[in-house]
């Protein structure tokens, strides 16, 4: 039996802008695969996990290999946020042999640079993808969804410092619905999580206080108890 | 490489009951190892994955070797609530060789019956456990409390129906800790998740108003958007 971990990195970028629809949108990484099966088909990056290699280094070596050319900003070898996802066994999910595969979730603010062969495409309807590889973007974005609506999870889609309309552009691109503003204001306001920094955006609009999230992942725990 | 489950198997039972003590205690299932590694020891419920044997299908495997004769009540193979929990992966983690272990957490209302050479033990304080399942109870335990928070996970450790004072129960046995009763009552009852049964539970205390939840998990999602 052979074991792979299988990586989905996960990244906002502006979109078209159409009036109405949000002004970010999430894409995913994929690569071509140059070797059957699925010769030709984009898959997430991945790969066997070695003998004496741990899961996170296995993922690790896998980001390193579908990255770019070094460049200012996010580096897909640095995520902003990662976890274990899930574990995908089912029997028949590679035709050469049973293949267990560990998948991660990886949070970029922004798309870096990517290998030669690799390539950004929309989450939330991604092209056809080697394997079960579409399950498992799918997981990743319900994981996501659910994960914002109880946790700081939207640290890894943003960068250190950001507005409130930054934060809100988030909720409303992985959603993929519009928010209304005073009241996501107000129930994140209400957490009692954000920190100010002090310092105020401005640009063409009226300048705007800059929050940060504490560090590592929160999980909103006033809910119940 | 091998791929293995290990189930870890959380119920509640009554305690001791001193004052201020919470009612219930959590219990974890443990089985005595037969042979090496760790012959002797407890360890939890599992086994390694068959060529062409499912995840889930190993861990019902698993749970019916665990389990008891049978007898009215809550019956080890078809727990309340499975969800996959972790993959744990070191590559020293078993001394024989590499092996992956899927964990799985499976929640029950009540310890049934098991077999010969398993045993409940306290979740919290477990005893020594082979490899690294002392490991893997703590991140059952972590995943349990962190998703009382933010969603009705406690389902699984509840019957069909039941009193607030049920559920309070439940919060307080695996946060370990007591909780206000009014705060609590309060807070569960906003979310607007409880359906009430129309019944009451008579007893030695004065008629409780009987509740049940929704079917499957519900995460809370009125938290920011």
């Amino acid at each position: 039996m052979a074991v792979a971990v299988d990586v989905v990195v996960l990244t906002l970028a502006p979109d078209g802008g159409d009036d109405g629809v949000p002004p970010l949108t999430p894409l995913v990484l994929a690569v071509r695969r140059d070797r059957d099966p699925f010769a030709g088909n984009w898959a997430l990056p991945g790969g066997h996990v070695g003998l004496g290699e741990g899961l996170e280094a296995a993922v690790c070596r896998v980001l390193g290999e579908a990255g770019g050319q070094p460049a200012p900003g996010p580096r897909l070898t640095a995520p902003r946020h990662l976890e274990q996802l899930a574990t995908f066994g089912a029997p028949g999910r590679d035709p050469r042999g049973r293949v267990v595969s560990v998948s991660y979730l990886a949070l970029l603010p922004a798309p870096p640079p990517v290998a030669a062969g690799a390539a950004w495409h929309p989450a939330l309807d991604p092209p056809a993808l080697a394997f079960d590889h579409r399950d498992i973007v799918a997981a990743a974005v319900a994981r996501l969804r659910s994960k914002l609506t109880y946790s700081t999870v939207a640290y890894g889609l943003l960068g250190e410092e950001f507005t409130l309309s930054d934060l809100q552009a988030v909720y409303e691109a992985v959603q993929a619905r519009p928010l209304d503003k005073r009241n996501f204001r107000r129930k994140v306001l209400a957490l009692g999580l954000l920190e100010e920094t002090g310092e105020q955006r401005r640009g063409s609009h009226r300048p705007a206080q800059l929050y940060r999230f504490p560090p590592g992942l929160v999980v909103f725990d006033d809910v119940i108890a």
